[in-house]
């Protein structure tokens, strides 16, 4: 919805709110989803108004309305609401939802909201609280429908109009055996599809998938995708089933994985919080001890070019390259070690394909070698013929054979060369390391990959600029 | 599943073929999903394997293991099929299956598929064809059901019965009026639980959401993910619905377009492509525009090194923590820029929340920039009284009334304080300007909030020797 659509509906809304036009409100919730409401809305505090929405609106829309308020409004609510009130809109709402809506709360709410719970939705919730946070079980729901495989499609059709209100899914029915072991699934549209006399064992799906409790919720994203799923049984050590994940909660976790993959990337230690309810103290903290290890880890390169000082101090056009030669280095180190860390997140290759990428990263580094430093040779060749570098440091110094600016350009073009080419071996190695020692790839690629690089390119620069170029032209 | 598994279900699978054992392949298909079949053959050619399992194998099956085979493995086995048999393949796929397909396969085979396709088959896949690239069109299928406003629930779920078999999902209905207007839509499971002789009208959902054919897919996938849809109706300007978009193909779109946004973040052209099927060259072309286009942006850093090369010529020290200094406002810029980007990409804010977002950078910029700062000077000291600094250069010149390590010190550490500020500012700001100009928020981020980091961190750095520290204690 638009932002100018939105405020319409804010408009709107809160008028009839205001005349208590119960047919105005009910007809905004009957055709106007429920998340763009609660964004028209969102600013408001005022109780009255909001509690009018839920005396009006029908119970099933008032828990999935209640479930996209923020956590200020919910308390308000919650806080106004008598305890009947309360078990009836807990009663209307999913476990996962209440248990989302719990952990954004003060303890005081919580407490008084699982004190009016009905028995089983708080054995729900406690158990659903106290999976690891980023497991299946932590995301999964527990409202699901499991039949036994003896059912017959017209029972099963039956429970489904009977219990199917309560489930987060009916389109997959789960079936057990006798002793409660997972053997197999049954879509919505197989029973539909299915005559009324067969048992679920005669049409159910034997190649379904499942999960563990313990599972990574990353995996199971990866499951979802793999196998085109819109939900899957989680189940126990003992293959008994304890809860269903479904597609809508996979889109999110998709979500979340991969703003911690971006984070690490440009490291920043987590982007899970939205920005704006971040407070100051919580971004300062999230970037600063970045920043200064990535300063400390420097002390390489200062090293170095500290090492040439002398060298600095009668050939300065030297300095004047150094960072051209340390960024693209770092750039080019960067675009590797992406390319690898997104190709592993994405499970297009495994450890066991490191030889294959490193082989072909040679040849594409070998390329991009010869084509940058044959581009950085008259690119700095025209810098200093149009004297946006200042040469008299190099040509005050000695007549030459050679012109002082053919030297520099080389000098720089030679170092290029092996800058790419290390770049882009190391960038591609680290990430496989760290998969091979069980750390995120995306964590140690960018930083370790520019300070690698950045030592080498120096050392290089240096090395043939004392060793090769100033004996053989100026004999200092 | 595990390389391990995959291993041994290809052992199995072959043994099977090569034994003609018809009921162990049936019972392999019937109890492994088709993906994890397709991985483990995915190197076999040898066309009389693979055709012995379509002929074993259900119709259906067969129809979703060929979309999940490679394309060189498609063509071997469309090029051995029959007319017949193709064409029997065809009626089983789904049209958005068959249109990817072909989007992979030689021309001359195309040309055949399309010769033998249903007439009205082959319209559906023209028509798919024909939609532009990201849009909504090209990512929908035509095979949906959608029925009158006034029929009944029992007619409904007979039509169910007769034709869902051919669509791609029967969980949502399309309700459309007299004139083909899309007015509503019914899920499965609400048509359960209805009484027989109610007519959709009565149950429809009329606050569903739809998209046009020519919505950007980005836009399609965010609105799954808002709405927590599981299929979406895609109509023409007309609003007469022409195809359907389902959750499965959105996670595709999703990583599909988080690759986009990763690779523009790290400089590198596009990453759609599977890394180990994309040849060298097209590695090297979509890496080096960029890493020659930061070269050519370098000109204004070396611009200003060159200016202050008489400087470092005297005091060779500057020139050793320029890069410290550069890389700390990049690394800073980054990480601010990265936050911004993904919070504008998940829709957090929006254009008219950038004063929010400034005044709160600005407040974090001071802070990181009080503590990276008094952190620098005192690190700073410790490498300069260790020796990892050689401080020749300045401290041989003039005998100071504060010792000359003190001055480089805080040079750097006031240098770092503006670098910290302005970093986060632009960082901040170049993304909402993006916007604003409707370019892509992360294409613009990374070089350019480095470029002018750089220039402005290097300027204060000279600015405040050359003007500040030199005249006051070296009177050079």
């Amino acid at each position: 919805m638009e932002e100018i659509e939105i405020e319409e509906l804010r408009e709107q809304l809160l008028t009839a709110i205001q005349k208590r036009d119960r047919q105005k409100v009910i007809e905004i919730f009957d055709t106007v989803p429920n998340i763009d409401i609660a964004e028209a809305i969102e600013d408001v505090d005022d109780v009255k108004a909001l509690l009018y929405i839920f005396k009006v609106v029908d119970n099933e829309y008032a828990a999935e309305f209640f479930a996209e308020l923020s956590s200020d409004q919910q308390e308000l609510i919650i806080n106004a609401f008598s305890d009947k009130e309360l078990v009836e809109l807990i009663n209307e709402s999913y476990a996962d939802d209440i248990t989302d809506a719990i952990q954004q709360l003060p303890a005081n709410i919580v407490n008084r909201v699982l004190k009016v719970c009905p028995k089983e939705m708080r054995n729900d919730v406690n158990k659903l609280l106290n999976y690891k946070e980023d497991t299946a079980g932590s995301v999964m729901t527990t409202e699901y429908i499991e039949m036994k495989e003896d059912t017959s499609v017209k029972d099963a059709i039956k429970i489904i109009r009977e219990k199917g209100r309560d489930a987060e899914t009916v389109y997959t029915i789960f079936v057990r055996d006798t002793k409660r072991t997972l053997t197999g699934t049954v879509d919505l549209d197989d029973l539909i599809f299915a005559k009324e006399d067969e048992i679920l064992s005669d049409i159910m799906n034997r190649d379904f998938v499942s999960c563990n409790v313990n599972n990574d919720q990353e995996d199971v994203a990866k499951m979802f995708k793999r196998y085109d799923l819109t939900a899957m049984a989680v189940t126990n050590d003992e293959n008994k089933i304890v809860g269903i994940i479904t597609i809508d909660d996979v889109v999110d976790i998709i979500e979340e994985e991969v703003t911690e993959d971006i984070a690490r990337m440009a490291a920043i230690s987590d982007m899970s919080d939205p920005y704006l309810k971040t407070p100051v103290y919580k971004l300062v903290l999230k970037c600063v001890p970045w920043i200064i290890a990535l300063m400390v880890l420097q002390v390489f390169s200062t090293l170095i070019l500290s090492g040439f000082e002398a060298e600095i101090g009668k050939f300065a056009i030297l300095a004047v390259f150094t960072p051209l030669i340390m960024d693209a280095g770092g750039n080019s180190g960067g675009q590797t070690t992406t390319m690898i860390v997104r190709s592993l997140s994405l499970d297009e290759f495994d450890k066991k394909d490191y030889w294959k990428v490193a082989w072909k990263e040679l040849r594409v580094a070998a390329v991009i070698g010869g084509i940058v430093s044959l581009f950085a040779f008259g690119w700095l060749m025209f810098e200093m013929s149009v004297g946006i570098v200042d040469t008299k440091s190099i040509s005050d110094v000695t007549p030459l054979v050679v012109k002082g600016e053919l030297l520099i350009a080389a000098l720089v073009a030679g170092t290029l060369f092996v800058t790419m080419i290390i770049s882009r071996m190391v960038g591609c190695s680290l990430p496989f390391l760290a998969k091979l020692i069980k750390l995120d790839p995306a964590v140690v690629c960018g930083p370790f990959t520019t300070t690698i690089v950045d030592i080498v390119s120096l050392i290089t620069y240096f090395l043939i600029w004392t060793q090769l170029i100033n004996p053989a032209f100026f004999g200092l």
